[in-house]
């Protein structure tokens, strides 16, 4: 990590200069002079033609289910989840491993520098996100179809993991997981809470994602899923839940006095016919902090967080029938700087102070022609492919879309997936 | 144009041979050796790494709204419009020429071959198509807004401007084009239908884009937009519609009997709150040739048909509730082949005896990785970018991604899109 100094790119309206000391944005001006101090150690970036943006916070993703990319398609949702679960139940460490590094990198090449996961083989995935140099969040999963022993294992693995991860590198954290209020005991769920509560941890959870699962629990629970948990007590700034896309007014008013943050995931919940009327202005004036996610690749085939905005912005505006919902801020704000407030960081913006989390633009080409507003052409005319380097806490991770190993972890990935489908 | 032959390159799920003659696919088998008489004048193209698939048919634009991207968002439709026709008002021979070729180009590179233009300044256009070399439908517009004088200007244009057409490149095409039911008069609606059935051609226009349109046509004419054209005689194999996302069950009959072209086009639907529950399977039920189109720029932003047909696909499997719904293969029928049959044409597929509106696919990359249906790969995890090179009628037209004069039309539209806005 050492310093950088970017000039005269384009960003916020303006053209300028960025220096990045460390792993922070040191100063942003019309033009900045290199001091003899910095000189010897500050790598100097020509921005002539390129747009300097925040990277993406992906806040809700199963990395490694880029090995299932394409594994089902076209069919009923009991048949797919039918078909992904068999498949989950061959992986091991050196899949999840290499299904999580392929991710790291389509995330990266496409502008994320920030991903919350969920998935199985937790090292593994960390080891991945690691050697890419890419923010991360991973968990233990709590999911235990109401088996006493497994939740009691799950207990122990939560707390081993957590002390394992103390030894993981600067970018990289623990969170506690609970894969959804009907898949998870009352009795974990509430132990889960309160060590997160005591470790200062985030807690990932999938709420609400199906109407079958709002009507399961109403008959059950004699409450929507939202309802069930805030009865146990769960909800804090602390929660980060995935989907809720099946909430009533009440449900909405809980997640927002909460300040919780909530993760809308539409290209997975289009394709999987979960819903799409989405309460995402609801819930942001209610106080939820609002978030984008892609889902796994299992459902969602990529980690394209600008499409994910596009096709956010895309189904608000039409279920509304208001064309002015979902304005260009908003949405950024969202794909952004709220996923690194519900980590308290201060990131997804170009600010002083802030973590040097920026990604590169190419704004020399179609997409950006005519330049009249560069926000919409960035999110509904261009692809990801725009992306021509990315810093995270203050690396070159990627530069002019190369990335170091991504021809082999390709290969890996094409035959190590295999072993997923022998019968 | 020459003979091209495409070495061991992957197409419907193998590996092989593809020989173009001329402007046909003469021939696929798994391995062809060139003959000496063939040899002489033959490029070789190694497809190794490389898939083969058909060029997209964008049914519905109107292309120079390129030098409008991005210059209205997230305003209300009535706002829309106002901004938008202030600046058509300001079109002029060069502007349409440069708007047009950038679009021309925007299309070669996401793999678009074929595109039915709705827009003015027809001759600008013509010339910006033939110069890039890609198959296109142009007309002369009727939009008289019940002024005969217009109306009578209009008939005369179209008369001329077919003669004219005779004179065009192969590859460009005279087609009738009516706005819309609401924006044309009765008499010069059957007027250009009669014109179009004398001289064979087929007529262009929008019908039941918004709700709105559908119940001012209901108060006006006692019935829908569908039914008010079917009462003038006005349907056939003919006529190309684009949006029909206000049908009732009488218009999907009426419009699938008349084996009537429907130009789906869910973007700028979304983006503009027109209406999303589009009839796709209802409407190929009854007869109906359905395909895919992106509308203008000011809209949709970009001209991109993979992700046109993403959309389509994901909105068909929400709003149905079925994720069954919209299969992989009867959505690249709909972007590509459907499109030629439009304007009956052996196209859109990979056939020996069809034409060579062909896109060679870079597939040596994550998105394509793991490649397990390399439709979904294609359709669903893929950008547009990963198109390499681009054949139409023989030609190829993009070679490595590089379309000859393209740095010279980006840097136009950027100097001359300004003449819009003055006031």
């Amino acid at each position: 990590m050492g310093n950088i100094l970017i000039k005269n790119i384009y960003r916020c309206g303006k053209r300028g200069d960025v220096l990045i000391c460390q792993n922070k944005i040191a100063k942003i001006a019309e033009s900045i002079e290199l001091k003899e101090n910095l000189s010897r150690d500050c790598e100097v970036i020509d921005g002539t033609g390129k747009a300097l943006i925040p990277g993406f916070a992906n806040m809700h993703t199963h990395a490694a289910m880029t090995l299932m990319r394409g594994a089902e398609e076209d069919s009923k949702l009991k048949h797919w989840l039918k078909s992904i679960w068999a498949l989950e139940a061959k992986l091991d460490e050196e899949l999840v491993y290499y299904g999580t590094k392929l991710a790291c990198i389509e995330m990266i090449k496409s502008g994320t520098t920030l991903f919350n996961d969920q998935y199985f083989f937790t090292r593994a995935a960390v080891k991945a996100a690691e050697e890419i140099g890419i923010r991360s969040w991973h968990s233990q999963v709590f999911l235990d179809l109401g088996n006493n022993m497994a939740a009691m294992k799950q207990r122990e693995n939560c707390i081993a993991e957590y002390e394992i991860s103390r030894g993981w590198g600067e970018l990289n954290n623990f969170e506690v997981a609970i894969h959804a209020p009907y898949t998870v005991t009352k009795e974990n769920i509430i132990w889960a809470k309160e060590f997160a509560a005591k470790n200062n941890l985030k807690i990932h959870i999938h709420i609400a994602e199906t109407d079958h699962e709002r009507l399961d629990s109403l008959r059950k629970f004699k409450c929507t899923p939202t309802q069930y948990l805030n009865e146990l007590g769960f909800y804090g700034p602390n929660i980060i839940a995935a989907h809720c896309v099946w909430l009533d007014e009440n449900d909405i008013q809980t997640l927002g006095k909460n300040r919780v943050t909530v993760v809308h995931n539409i290209n997975s919940n289009l394709k999987l016919s979960s819903g799409y009327k989405f309460k995402f202005r609801e819930l942001a004036d209610a106080g939820a902090n609002l978030c984008i996610g892609t889902d796994g690749v299992a459902s969602s085939n990529n980690l394209d967080m600008l499409e994910a905005m596009k096709t956010t912005a895309l189904v608000q505006k039409a279920w509304r029938k208001d064309p002015s919902a979902m304005p260009l801020a908003e949405l950024l704000a969202a794909g952004s700087e709220n996923g690194y407030k519900a980590f308290d960081l201060n990131g997804g913006k170009i600010e002083e102070g802030a973590l040097a989390d920026l990604c590169i633009i190419d704004i020399d080409n179609i997409y950006f022609t005519p330049n009249i507003n560069f926000n919409a052409n960035l999110i509904y005319s261009a692809h990801s492919d725009c992306v021509e380097s990315v810093i995270c806490n203050g690396n070159i991770v990627m530069r002019n879309r190369e990335i170091k190993g991504e021809k082999e972890v390709i290969e890996n990935v094409r035959k190590l997936y295999k072993k997923l489908f022998i019968k």
